[in-house]
Parts: structure tokens; C-alpha cells; sequence
């Protein structure tokens, strides 16, 4: 399949950027599961662009829920929500359509789509079709905390500035659930906020690591080969357009160490079995330990810049030179922060639902 | 499902450590693909473990083609290739039961399958699994150089010693798939297996970073959610039991960039669109540009030391000190790196039949 | 998955009888295929009650075509079709809540969905389901007949009235496609839908049996093992909520005689392959052999009739009478014609993909 | 996928009929599943030809399991049964090649595979296949057996001659399966090999019709749309080579009467809901009602006739005669018989373990 994920919890995401609307269909969740119309509005309002460091269309994202949930409580049949486009302004695209726009998916979806492509603002390519993934997610994030199964990102890095790391996970989720800048040190959310003004202001744009902790998974859970728990969150995550690296824990630095560094020494704590550190971020093998999931996902630069770039008319085959115009924000990695969010419960609920069937998360 | 992967051609594996035979079924590929005994088992010998730097087992992995292969070609139906188990010496394994070995899957195991599970020798996690997916990833191989699509891995680091990077990606592949350690630069190759030497005379364990290059693929394949040519090789290479990461170019150091030098322009040279740099890794939007695919996995020091360490009894649940015997690898990088070209090759097998129909690749 | 169905083709389906919308999303379409909106409207007027002997509620099922289609072409990407709920009394239902309604699927919608289900009208188990399937049907014809694969369907008995059997497939098809009311031979067309006057008078309904012929698909589509071209259409046609038996040829009548009689001989004719005889219906060990597909549908009763039943109270736990009110058909035999279409060629343009790639039918 | 069936439970299978062996693949079975090996050679006995009416190769049928169950029990990992070819004379085949047939596979194999299949006896389509579907079935009739859920079929007719219906399908079953010609009136049965005889001395084949009883599956179990309890049953049942229908209840002769006379009334029996007939076969709506599931396959008459029959040499595409040799039995249906119990059982693991879990059935 394409545009779906899951087993036993599936996702459809379909919609274009200046089509008549985005949505989601998801199938599998356990019937009976709150649905807080207010709590998927707040998730949609995070994945917006807010405030000054994000000049793009401010869509107010409101939503409707056409199947699937009958007095405010999940159905078990499939949830269809949908998002309308209410502000498209079409004429933007027609005169660069077969400019290539760099790091942008024109010219792989003209190679792959022959054209047909609704090409208009980045048509399905849009970030704005993970609303859909984020309405979905919401009720995913509900279905989860019913077992106290606990989901936080924060912005690891944006340019050269780092946020703290996790230090009480617990804690620290519930304060980035109530940010709409998710940093753990304030200071530091004001330096990366400054940057990016400064980024927009040099017509430039700029990237960053996101982190996520989930907290209360219980052991056991993920299979040894294939759909290993790292194999089928990274999957899922690098839908998120500009998401180009997944690792677990903090790998692609901690593994140039020794064994007896990297191994975490197991010990009973309160009667529980832990690990002492946790630089296999969770799982063993695949399957879930009882530690927390750490992961971090590399969210590339906005690729749209406000700078004249070298690329080609893939119409003609030839050289050219674009300037974009329209409404561009210089860093999404504090949007998309949402998007993984989300992204981690769907999965989440899909391989807890397989394990432990699908009335258990309700 | 679980151990299986795969659409259009699928992969299936099977087998413990101390079972009687490991093996692989895969189901897909074109009738017709010239099927080379020789290099199977040439591949299957560079996943084994050699010379020096490795103490283990010295398996010789003589495979058997049990069927879907008739006449040195792919039939198109299932094609089984199984490799008996001969050198299990299951006798080291029963006195530790029940001690879980620090960043191994036996605690884990044992959540899921709640004691029902092969210990022996880490049972259906043991790396020996993956010689069925080399067997299976050899003839996927060579179904992709039918249409001249190339796979070739480098040893990126190890500890602190870094080879240098691809230069000319077609040759370099050329030379890394003659070589038992594939290092690009000599000299660090050297270095490399002194470190190993060390480290396993201290008793102790290496990981490092292994680096990918797949050349001519056609543009125009992959899917911009879910099945994005990113997340369904992630997805693949995370069943790889070491891998902690994976990332797509460099991402998690160039993500902190800003767009303008992100951002890869496209250029036509000799009639052809390309991109003058390759920081998106040769995918855009899910979906190959015909640039190379370039990601690197982050393989963890083999967790199988021999210093004593502290860990859980997870039977009477009480703390408990481990002395792991038997024969283990100081580092497994130089090894993991067949598997990475064979799962590649097996994913990437899937993404052409789904795209181009089943008879593509012959 | 459960509301979703195909591989390279995918299906998926939502909504509930007296929701907002009912709703199709169909992925890995070709892009370029024609989309004629006319098309898609008279197939869902064909599902719609019609006439006298239909008494149920009379809904034009306007649609939305909310993706995946640009200049009235498939773009290639997910393509959802919207059909807005507008004339539901929901009144009717919430009195017999608890009565389980005899062949129905009230009872089983409980025990699977705990009460949390949407219960009125059937919910998602209504047959107004189908609209998105007829719709997403729709399209899918207009894929084959880019490659002049057709579909037939008429009614081949209707209580004890018996319809002729298809002649000239290619004409007969062309003929049904014209009528509302699916019946090759006009006089029996009449007897059956006297038959259908009289059922409604006496407060009962009627049942019978769907004949489909599929013609030029291509010799060598389907798989010799499970997704055998027999299991793959079967398994969706038993969707259709009345379809409790699916045959092909005159299998239940014709196995039970000597090999000599059921054996299709083989013969040239005009230099192709062809056999004398039909009964395999096109299908030799799963694979089409490039023979007419000829399958049936046995279409129940509809369920609702209004005679006083003896039924249960699955709240209390006591036995019950139950008499239905509201608006219902005394046959939906013709009404599903369309359905049995529309799935087919859901199915079919699934196994072409995955057989040919997915920019074949285009 | 192709050979590989199943979500949460899934079946892989692979060989030739000349092969070096056929097997299975079963992936996703709770651990702890008691595994009888006598269970299983029995099991694959009943698949063998018997006696005088089955003239036949004799092989025996020995089996390996060589992964995935340690001290008889399962581990939750892949369980893979392997069964040898031990008789085969691939001599018999060769001079025949090119000419298809009747009613066979080789056509198909043919346009599907280019000449690359192993035509070898039928080489994948072979009934052989079907091996690994009862070994691995056999497993997981223990698991079904864990909940109390019984599975039996009985040769309902086969030419003119037809078995009694099931009457006490609780004891029915019992009977059942210890009987090699699973008959439920003994007179019949005697009839039937008589004619199973006489069709064999005529040089002939003859087909028939098998009828399963499912016993004691919970209510609420299965799909509305797609993978409905009917469809998923269907889908796999039409692997088995000789399949072309399948039908729940009578479908095919009852769906022609009135809703009064097909409707279930509903009624409460010792405290527990029951239906007053059964013409539904335990489905509602896609999802079991408690009551038993009744279906039942039509089996085309054994394609291999000892008689001259007209057909194609697809090689020089020009008429040909051909007479069959070799070893080919004058009926099957009393062999499909334990490869539909079999199948049944398979596909209900898969289903219950989406519903309550992966380690429900143990």
C-alpha cells in the first residue's frame, strides 16, 4: 500500500495542498475511546504556524468528523476526519510549475506522476496533509493515555543552539504538552525563536533535531525482525517531509563507543526490572524493555527560501534560476513536532493493538 | 506480520541459533533472474566471521535451494533457501538461563514469549538469522544488476577511526565488493582491525557506522507518505540487531545548516537533470531524483562482552553479576555490512516490482 | 487492516447510515486516467432505489470528489470520494435499539463493538455503504476499459425466475450496462420485478443470484497460491452485506460430474489460445488462461421485511417480538448489480498493477 | 503478497512437486501452543492417497520442524515445516511439456512465467503443496483446540451420491475426523468408493462438494467490510486447487426464496442467545453470532483423466492431442478434505489473534 499504515490500527491519509480538502480515515482503534473535539483542535493548532517566526497562510485548520465517533466516543469502525482548504491561492504556481524547486518534490513527482501531478503548492507533497495526520493522531494520543502511555517531543537543536536534555521524562512531557514552542530550557527556546527571525530576515530558512520520549509502554511489545519497534516508528516517521534521520537514543554518536560503555546494566528497582543507563533507548531486540523510547528525528531546513537558486524547466530540460515567492516559513522543526507526536501514537496504538488485541486500549 | 517483509516481493525468515537450520523464503521476484550459487555463497562467507579479529563460531553456512529455482534462474514462485545449523554447542547456554545479558533481547524475549521462547544462544534474535536474508539479498542482487542498479557499503568509522568518504561511487562500489573488510582507504582499514584487536584483548567490544551508496536507480520511484524510499529501507534495516540509526546523507549534522546550503540545485548535465550537491541523499519527497541514495546505519558495539557486568535474574526478579562465555565477535561492523547491502537489495527489489510490474527485473 | 483491501490498488471505506458521509479513498491509481463525474453518477443512480419496487428512501447520493484528481484525470494520488448523508431520520431507529433485527448485524455489531457502536440505520453496516464503493467502482471501470476490459453483470434468477444465460458476452454486457434493471432476456425482467410487487405486498423480501462475465483480461494474471484471481475477487465480493456464496462457472452443479465433462479442451482459433468449454470460468490454477471470467453471487433476502419476527432483547436478555418499521426494500438483487461491478473492478485493477506496474492502465 | 497469507498469524509456502521439498512457513502463533507430532504425520496422512481408490505416488510424507518450536511446544517465532520429495521421477514430464493440460495449470504457468516454471508434475501448482498447509495446520487446530474450537468436514457429495447433513455437529465432528473417507452415513461412503472405482476403470475422474462445521468460535468475531468472516475463510479456501465455489449455509439454493423463510429468528436458550436456524452459517453482517459456522467448497472433478483429450502445444502454438501417464488419482475430494480443516484453522488463528491478541490461543 501507499498512502496507508498499520495493521490492526490502519491510517489513510489522502488530500492536496490547494485541492478542496485534507483528511484522514483511521481504522482498528478500539470502540469506545474518548474523543475530545477540543484536544484534536489544540493538536491542529500546533501544527499551524503561529506568531512572528512563521509568515505562512494561517489556516484556521477546522475540522469534521464524518464517520466513526458517535456521542464524543470512538465507533470501532473507521474515523474518516476531514480538514477543508479554505485559503488556496492557486495563481502562485502556475508560472514556475516546471521549475524544479530545490529539495522540494517537483521534479521526483513530474518523474513519477508524468504530469498528472496536482502540482498546485505542492499538491499531495504538502506539509499540509500531515493535518490530517495530526487530527488522527489526537484520538491516537487519547487511546494511549487510557493506559498512561505518555508521548513528548521537544526541539533537540535548531542551528547551532541545543535545548537541555530530558532529565525526569514524566515531568518534563507534561510541561512540553502545554508549550507551543516545545523547549525544555526557556532561555533556550528564546535563542532558537531569535534565529529563526534572523534566518527569515537573511531570506534563508533552518533546521534542527526533535527528541521524543514515550513513557509506560509495558515490556514485551515489538517483534525481533522486520516490525522491530525501532523498524516501524522510523518507517512512519520519515513520512514527515522533511524528516531525513531516525535514531534511537543518541546513536550515530554513542556507537563509535566500547561494549562496556553502550551496554545498559540491567537492575531491580522497586521491585522492577530497569536498566541502569539507556542507550538503547528502550528496546532490546526489537521489543520493548519497560525503559522509555528515546528517538531523535534530523528535520532538514525548509527548502523554500526566498534566495535566487540554480535548478532546471523540466518541461524543457534546461537550466534556470527560481526565486519563490508566496508564504514560506523559515523552520518548521517546531511544527513538526506535532506531526511526530502523532505520528509515534498511531504507530504505537497499531502494535499494541496486534500484541494485546483490539479492545485493549479503551 | 512479523518476520516477513515485503509487497510485491516479499521476504520471510526463519530459525534460532541452535535450531536446526536458519533460512529465508522469498516470494516475488521475476521469473527468470540468473541465479549465481557462487556468489551466494561468496556472500554468505563475508557475513561469517574471519581471520583474527574474530573469535566465533566458524561456521561454514552451506545453504541448500530448496525450490523456486530451476535451471540456475528464478521460477517467479517462492524460492526457499535454507542453511542447516552444524556447529551448536547448546550446553553453554542452559546455566544462564535466566540472567539477562546486558543490550540483549533475552529479557525481552522472554516479556513476550513468557519462557517459550529458544534461548539458546539468543535463540530467534541471534545475528546467525541474517545469513538468511545475505542468501536471499544475493539473489536480489542480482536481479537489480540486470538493470545495472549497484549497492556497496563502506565501514564509515569504527571507534575513532574514520575511512574516507565515496569519491567516485561507481568505482568505489567495484572495490568494496572485492573486499572482505570494505574500507575504502587502506591505510584505515589497518588502523580499524588494530582497534578490534585491542579492544578484544581488553575484553571488551566496538561499534561504528557503516555507509551505503546505491547507484541508478530510475527517478520516479517511491511513495511521499508511508512507503517513502527512506522509511521502507529504514523499516528493513532496523531488523538488522544492531542498528540504532538510521540516517540519509549526513542528516544529523547538516539538518543544523540553513536551507541555502541544504538545499541541492539541480543542473542538466550531459542531456540529464541532476543535483550539484546530494545532501537530500539522491531522495525527494519519498521519491528517487537518479541521483545516488547515500544513508548510513549506526551499529552498536556488539553487546556480548567478557568483563563481568551487573545485570537481573529475571526468574527469582533479584540483581545478579554476568560473566558471558563462549565464543563472541569484538565487533560485528565489518560483518553487518553484507546485511545492510542484502536487506537493501531485497527492499529495493520490492519498490521496482510494485512500480514496474513483476517481470522488471529479469 | 478491515475497512481497506488491495496491495498496489488499495480500498478503503467509511461511514455509517445516519452519520455525515459516506466515502471511498482509493490509492495507487494510475495517474492519467480519465475521471467522467457523469459516469460516476449514473453508476451510483444504478445502486439507488428505483421505481416501484423499490419503496426505500430515495437519496440522488450527490458526491464530492475531494482528491486525487486534477483537469479530470487521476493524479496518481489517494482519491477520496465524498458522498454527503442528507436524508436521515434518525427517529426511527433508537426504540428497538436492542432488538436484534434477524439476519441483520445488529447483534454481532454488539458483541464486536460493546454498545458503542452507531447503531442507527445499521450504521457501517448499512448497505449505503456501497455507494463509496460504487463510486471508487466508478473510476476503476473507466481504468480497464483503457485496456477494453469490461464487466457484466445481470441477474441470473430472482426467486424462481430464471434470466438466459450470457450469449455473446461482449454484446450482452454492452446491453446490461444500458439497464437499470439487469436482466438479459426483457419478458423475465418483467416476471421478476411482478415477482418483487407481489414479495412487498405480502410484506416479505426475495432473493436470487448475480451472474458476472469479465472480458480480455490478459492470460497469466493471478497467483497460484492464495491471491489466486478466484480468492482475491471472492474475498471482496463477500463485503456486499447479502452475498453468501460465490461460484465460478456453475461450480456447485458441475463438480459433482467426471473429470471428461468439466475439462476445457484447449484449441487454436485465429492463432490464440482458446478452450471449448468454459467451466474453469477463465481460471486455471489461480491465473487467468485469457477466457471470459464467469463468476456468481448469491444474493440473500434482504433481512428487513415487515412480519412480526421472533427475535432477542440484547440488552435485557429475554426473547422478543419485533416488528420493522422504516423504509426498506423487498429486493436488492438489482441494486447490487452495480455493487458486484464496481468491486470487481476495484479487484482487478489491484492484480493489474501488481502484475504490470502501476502506470499500466492509463 | 503472493504465497504468503495472514495478519496477525500468517502462512508462507513454497516447492515443487520435483522439487527438493515443499514446507510452511507459520508466523505469529502464541508461544506455549502444544505441538503433537503424531497430530501432525496423521494429519498429513489423511492428505495422502489411500488405498484402492487412489492410485497414486505412496510417498509418506515424513516432516522436519526446524524452527520455531522448542520442547514440543510453539515459541512464538516462525515455526517452519519442511517435507522432503523423496518419490519423484521428473522422467515422466519432460516430453510432454509444451502440451497444456485440460483444466491444469501449465498454460497459465506458462503466460505467467515464460517458460522459466519447474513444470516438473505440476511443479508450484501441484497438489503436493498442500502439505505444508496440513502440517502447519495441524498446529493450529491444537491452538483452536485450546479454546475449545472444532473444525470438520465431511464429504457431502460426490457425484450423485450425498452424505446425510450434519445433525449433532458436536459429535458429528468427533466422528469425523477419525475416519480416512469422511463420510457421516457409512452406507455412503461405501457408495461412494464404489463409484470412485467405477469412475477410475472408466478412465475417468469425479468431483464433489465438502461441508465444514465450525464449532464454538466466539461471537463478535470478524469484519463488516473486506475481511468479513466469509471472505477471509473464501479467500484462502480458493487456493486449493480443485476449489471453485464456496458457499455459507446453502446459499446458492436457499438465497432464491423469501426473507420470511431465510431470516434467523433470534432466541434465548439456557440463558445464551442463540438463532432458531442457521441459514446464515453463524454470520452476520461479516461477524460470528455464536451459532456454528457452516460452509461448503465445490471440488472440480481431478483434471488428470487417463483419456485422449484435445488441446494445445503452446510451444509451436499449433492442436495437439494428449494422453496423461503417471500416477494420478480418479477423485481428490476425500484427500481436500483435510487441506479445508486445515486452511480453516489457519485463517482463524489469523483472525482471533487480530481480536484478542497474539497470545490468546494458547
Amino acid at each position: 500500500m501507499k498512502n496507508t499504515f498499520g495493521q490492526s490500527v490502519s491510517v489513510t491519509i489522502y488530500g492536496e495542498s490547494h485541492g478542496q480538502a485534507v483528511g484522514v480515515v483511521i481504522d482498528g482503534l478500539a470502540p469506545g475511546i474518548p474523543v475530545d473535539e477540543d484536544f484534536i483542535q489544540s493538536q491542529l493548532t500546533l501544527r499551524r504556524p503561529v506568531g512572528s517566526i512563521s509568515t505562512a497562510r494561517q489556516e484556521p485548520d477546522p475540522f469534521q468528523i464524518l464517520s466513526g465517533v458517535y456521542e464524543h466516543k470512538t465507533t470501532g469502525t473507521p474515523v474518516h476526519i476531514m480538514i477543508p482548504n479554505t485559503q488556496t491561492r492557486s495563481t502562485d504556481y502556475s508560472a514556475t510549475r516546471s521549475l524544479a524547486r530545490p529539495s522540494h518534490a517537483d521534479y521526483t513527482a513530474y518523474c513519477k506522476y508524468h504530469g498528472f501531478e496536482d502540482f498546485r503548492g505542492g499538491g499531495h507533497f504538502s506539509g499540509r496533509i500531515t493535518a490530517g495526520l495530526v487530527a488522527g493522531g489526537a484520538i491516537a494520543l487519547s487511546a494511549l493515555k487510557t493506559k498512561n502511555i505518555l508521548i513528548g517531543t521537544h526541539v533537540k537543536s535548531c542551528g547551532n543552539i541545543q535545548d537541555r536534555e530530558f532529565q525526569n521524562p514524566e515531568a518534563d512531557i507534561a510541561v512540553l504538552n502545554q508549550k507551543t514552542f516545545a523547549v525544555l530550557d526557556d532561555n533556550k527556546a528564546e535563542e532558537m525563536q531569535n534565529l529563526i527571525k534572523q534566518t527569515a530576515e537573511q531570506k534563508d530558512s533552518i533546521g534542527g533535531i526533535l527528541e521524543t520520549a514515550v513513557l509506560n509502554l509495558p515490556a514485551g511489545v515489538g517483534e525481533p525482525w522486520f516490525d522491530t519497534m525501532e523498524g516501524l516508528l522510523a518507517h512512519a516517521l520519515f513520512s514527515i517531509p522533511a524528516v531525513k534521520g531516525v535514531q534511537f537514543g543518541n546513536a550515530f554518536e554513542l556507537v563509535n563507543s566500547y561494549g562496556s560503555q553502550y551496554n545498559d546494566a540491567f537492575r531491580i528497582e522497586n521491585n522492577k526490572i530497569i536498566t541502569e543507563t539507556n542507550h538503547n533507548a528502550g528496546i532490546n531486540g526489537g521489543i520493548t524493555n519497560g525503559m522509555p523510547i528515546l528517538f531523535q528525528c534530523a528535520v532538514k531546513p525548509t527548502p523554500s527560501i526566498y534566495q535566487a537558486q540554480n535548478t532546471v524547466d523540466f518541461f524543457k530540460n534546461e537550466n534556470a534560476v527560481l526565486e519563490i515567492k508566496g508564504r514560506h516559513d523559515p523552520a518548521i522543526i517546531h511544527r513538526a513536532r506535532v506531526v511526530v507526536d502523532s505520528i509515534t501514537a498511531l504507530v504505537l496504538c497499531d502494535i499494541l493493538a496486534q500484541r494485546f488485541g483490539t479492545d485493549w486500549l479503551a
